[in-house]
């Protein structure tokens, strides 16, 4: 489907992944995703060695993907919170989360359900709702776990 | 918009990371999806090590996310192609190159636009044709390079 003549060095995946091709990088992105924005618990959800994430951190900061907040002054203490950019990246996200459930699935069934906060129907592959059909983004997306060994 | 309290191995998102989660892996499978399948033309357009290549292809054979398929016998050669599970990383790859066209842009404009062949509309950040409103998947898609310099 794509031209084989193509320059495959400049590329728009390529820059993507430049700033986010790492497992890491994008458990971070997930986790803030989840409203985590404090070091420690960044640290303490992903097992991460701190100075991973101090580097991570740091990485998505200078990307612009997340932005350092201070939330305390003495000591100081920054939060980080997805910035627009960081909240575009809500269809990588989701179509990773798609395709784990489809082609990694845990026996219980998805461990996440993401739903269209405003009707309560399920995202599709295509960030819509199930149910209404509207687009989903970060904004109107809850994300729910469904009771345990319910699949 | 996630819960909090939702236990973060067990996710989908980290399974499909599993997978996928590296950088190379990732342009492994945007060439493929340009139509490359055979070991030298990988290696020569991503200029990656041999034996990183080799690692890479292997895992995603056991991933079965490419298959391999013997397409000369003295000696042996082999040709890896997407399998449906890989043909279903379409979303993810475009969700990156939309990102990255808009995140990291170049200057000249993206450099690949990715169109609806039965019509010639643009694919939209949520996998639908901008001027016929259907879905786009890797079948109906084509990819085009716009004229040099055209932004």
């Amino acid at each position: 489907m794509l031209p084989r003549t193509y320059d495959n060095q400049v590329c728009s995946v390529a820059r993507a992944l430049e700033a986010i091709g790492d497992r890491w990088t994008m458990l971070v992105i997930r986790d803030a995703f989840h409203g985590v924005s404090r070091f420690d618990d960044f640290q303490q959800r992903l097992g991460i060695a701190r100075n991973v994430l101090t580097d991570r951190l740091n990485r998505l900061t200078d990307e612009g993907i997340l932005a350092k907040h201070a939330y305390q002054e003495r000591p100081e203490r920054f939060e980080y919170r997805l910035t627009e950019k960081g909240l575009d990246l809500f269809p990588v996200l989701m179509s990773l989360m798609k395709w784990g459930d489809r082609h990694a699935p845990y026996a219980d069934g998805p461990p996440l359900v993401v739903v269209h906060r405003d009707c309560g129907g399920e995202i599709d592959a295509r960030l819509r709702c199930e149910r209404c059909g509207e687009s989903i983004t970060a904004v109107n997306a809850e994300a729910l776990q469904p009771a345990p060994s319910a699949g």
